[in-house]
């Protein structure tokens, strides 16, 4: 378990501030993360990583010369939000382009695409490869929906060399997208960590057993099983790596890296009682180990879990993987030290308060007030949301939604106070959320606050009509965004009938109060049908199945939120 | 908890070959641990480090340009013997003399002296610096009586760094003498690791408490308090260094290294929101942090606990802490690498048996008889001695004992089924003893029974007191090398009554079983005594207070052997 902490709601920050006065020597803090402390020439490629915190030496802890220029770091198992990372890849560009390199999953997905293209629309190119070598995560046919474990060093490490070595953003892209396609992993895991301030851990398997294809946040696993041998554990994740061999590798004399990563309190020592017999048996199969790495690569904080990586070399990635690197965590080879950088801390802009108008201010209050709701109706249920997430995901949806939210109180009333109109202080409350949440559901509500705020302006008393009309435009950034639909168990399954009835109500006459409390009951019936779902997900992966599908917590603090909004509606 | 290995018993024996087989660029093996698999200049001091197994990356994973050249590694928290070390200090030598440094344990010191006397016999010249920087283990009186902790890194890393500079031996021991003198560690910890097959913790805290200045072995702390915050522990920890800052050293200005050293479980993360509270202290003492250091350097397997080092500089150290290195483990600044070594690996020597007569090796059956009485003592008692020691110490009494009588018995009967007397098949016992069960006791039966085998001779049967003569060499050896007086509570506490009570009752005319009985029983009325204080002290420690002295179940497992030995004399 996690042991030491101030305020877990602190507990992210404090680790990056913590982590920058423990290695100046390589990073310095941005808004957003952290990059580079060292000068890079002009023109090179800016290397980019990030994800959610407590993967150590993920993320930050590989930014330096021959690997990242810059981590977005975000919170606890949390993306960080497009709005840090971009703050990042523009701290960390050098004038070459920026090149994303990630974990793939469906929070960083979402928040890094969208950084990109603020990117692209200012100017500055940029590409991306999601780093997908989890084997056990989804099959063969549908790679491209793997997770990233600790396969990310290779793909990073390749990547980061080949910017150093003077690639431009289309090659740097070509071979990371070669590594990433060399690069398979399997892990498994006894227990899982226990965040900070959490009151037990985020899964555990049955005494004696081991779970099976389980991912780096607790994830389901695919099966389990009773708790190998060393030996017997070398003897699984090696038959499932060679098993899936890449296209167009022949295994008898294949040069090859293997990596056991352990994730937190797994140790060295048993690790290479492991190793001694995965050498063996790569020996066995005509396989060449070249480097090998044993270690603690990416971690899940006090994770008692391992994974094998094998990276399949060909003659340009093996030049690559043999550069020199120098960051706070992984080191290797004679790395000519460059010089300190001058460059200070990009701080956040502040813009300008647009003009409003006293109506506009009238119902920026209201506003206000309706933040305020959405703040006691998460903190009333944050513990029940996160049990939720723990069933499905990671775990971290209540504090998420309780970080997202405050924060977006808090925006949302330096605004009002400083006399902006209703769509000022929505739109500055969605930027908050999804600024300090992260996350997936920090990106979705930060989508939804700025639609309705369009729809509110900054002048005037916006009708009912105008109100569901930004609804549906919140609705429908989502849907686009997120990519899910009715039918997949996200949040979609509750916004959708929302705004469905809440539209049909107000074109047929109703008042907004009527209309929104007809439209919250759908929600809430939409979300108790989702909802239904996860005491079953919990069956299933005790009982070791494959995942029954994806039911997300989001779907019932998205009908919470609405329905509590309703009463307030009603009562005014 | 540890969770994977094959047989325990072959475990760090395991470990140590995957170790090898994954850092081959760096380490090759030799009997007793490794040294460098690379070409070291001759004449070059050869820094010789070692200890227990399961602190990873300590002891092995330091050796390479730069830092050690040799790591002597013992069995899983047990020194390794005196043959082990010279085995791998003769390796390491490349004809400038050995140095050794390591964390003081009784059980180091003692074998790592037997490897001094005998390389200095040999004309190899030898010198040494134990590492005492846990102030929570001694009073500043007794600075040289204090345990070796994370402290160890400093040390070993001026030596080594001074060794690559060209010091020779005699400036390679000040050195490293200084750095030691400027080296301070303070740790705490919540619960102890597991060891392989183990079924329980070497310690536990009590929920919601911390153990203050506890051993990585789980030796007693000072004391216990509530959990602290992460603030709270930096306090506590940069308190407690800075009230005992070395001699001629000015806190304002002075540059130091902190070190926050994870054993095992406890994460970055946490050690990161620790570092930087810390980092804030040493500022506001006007201390300037050098080259911070946040991670796991010395571990204890899965042991939840971390310690603060502060090493203060001066200007040769602080030259000396920033040169290059190189190893598996730790790594920094660009390191010229060295060619290969083409060495093969020094194989150990097997002797010829010298010639016997008939009636000496009638006495050497009864010799091989007699060490299946002790593996048998020692197979019922296991569990016992076990116990007894994780009361006391850490735990490894029973299965060092196991260890190193089974090699005894099979090192016994090979030399006696090759025709050997009594005198060789003895010895031969004593010293496998000594070399597989490495430890404080490991060493001690060596001793005992080679000191017995001097008296027994190859030739001839011996008379009682000849082999009473022969057990007060062995205990005499064994006063002189332990260091131990009656009254210690240490095994010597049973072995002079043993010795007195034998040597009276042979010199008044009795046989030697009849005097064998009675001093059996001398011995077990001593090792009472000495076991009756072990649950006073489990008492004490379980409310956190300070060592009330050091019973050791050696006595007591020396009282059971020879109790067994007088049955089997009796009815012979």
């Amino acid at each position: 378990m996690t042991r030491l902490w101030n305020d877990p709601a602190d507990f992210a920050d404090e680790m990056i501030e913590g982590f920058v006065a423990a290695n100046e020597r390589y990073v310095r803090r941005v808004p957003g993360g952290v990059v580079r402390s060292t000068v890079s020439p002009d023109g090179q490629v800016a290397v980019v990583v990030g994800g959610g915190s407590g993967h150590y030496p993920a993320f930050g802890g590989l930014v330096g010369q021959g690997l990242a220029h810059g981590a977005a770091m975000g919170n606890l198992f949390a993306s960080p939000s497009a709005q840090q990372i971009l703050s990042v890849a523009k701290a960390a560009d050098n004038g070459g382009g920026v090149f994303f390199t990630y974990g793939s999953y469906a929070g960083d997905v979402l928040n890094f695409d969208a950084a990109q293209d603020r990117l692209r629309d200012e100017g500055i190119a940029c590409e991306t490869v999601t780093v997908t070598d989890d084997i056990s995560s989804a099959s063969l046919d549908e790679k491209h929906k793997r997770r990233g474990i600790a396969g990310d060093l290779t793909v990073f490490r390749v990547a980061g060399a080949a910017a150093e070595a003077g690639y431009d953003l289309d090659a740097v892209t070509r071979v990371a997208a070669l590594a990433n396609e060399r690069t398979r992993s399997f892990g498994v895991a006894f227990t899982g960590c226990t965040l900070p301030g959490a009151p037990e851990p985020l899964f555990t398997v049955p005494e004696g057993r081991i779970a099976i294809g389980l991912g780096i946040h607790g994830e389901p696993g695919i099966d389990e099983t009773d708790i190998p041998t060393a030996d017997g554990l070398a003897e699984l994740l090696v038959s499932r790596l060679l098993d899936e061999v890449p296209d167009g590798v022949s295994v008898a004399g294949a040069r090859v890296v293997p990596i056991l990563n352990g994730l937190g309190s797994l140790k060295y020592e048993e690790m290479f009682v492991v190793y001694r017999r995965i050498a063996r048996l790569l020996a066995d199969a005509g396989i060449v180990p070249v480097d090998p790495h044993v270690g603690e690569y990416c971690t899940s904080f006090d994770m008692a879990g391992t994974s094998l990586t094998l990276f399949w070399l060909d003659e340009e990635l093996e030049r690559l993987w043999d550069a020199p690197v120098d960051t706070p965590a992984y080191r290797r080879g004679s790395v000519v030290a460059a010089a300190r950088s001058t460059a200070v801390a990009v701080e956040a802009l502040t813009a300008e308060i647009p003009a409003s108008d006293e109506a506009s201010r009238t119902v920026a209050a209201a506003v206000r007030d309706a933040l305020q709701t959405v703040v006691d109706t998460i903190d009333a249920h944050v513990d029940e949301l996160g049990r939720m997430d723990s069933i499905a995901g990671d775990g971290d949806h209540g504090i998420g939604m309780q970080r997202g939210s405050h924060a977006a109180l808090a925006a949302g009333v330096a605004a009002q106070e400083a006399g902006a109109g209703a769509a000022t202080v929505l739109a500055r409350a969605g930027d908050a959320w999804a600024d300090k949440a992260g996350g997936t559901s920090g990106a979705l509500w930060g989508v939804i606050l700025n639609g309705v705020a369009g729809a509110l302006g900054d002048t005037g008393t916006p009708s009912a009509a105008e109100v569901a009309a930004g609804i549906e435009t919140g609705v429908s950034g989502v849907t686009s965004y997120g990519k899910a639909e009715v039918g997949d168990k996200t949040m979609v399954d509750a916004l959708v009938p929302f705004t469905t009835v809440l539209t049909e109500a107000v074109e047929s006459g109703a008042s907004l109060p009527h209309a929104w409390g007809k439209a919250a009951d759908a929600a809430t019936a939409a979300a108790a049908d989702t909802a239904a779902l996860l005491p079953k997900m919990g069956r299933a992966r005790a009982h070791g199945q494959h995942s029954v599908g994806t039911a997300d917590p989001g779907a019932h603090s998205f009908a919470l939120i609405v329905s509590a909004l309703a009463v307030v509606l009603e009562r005014n």
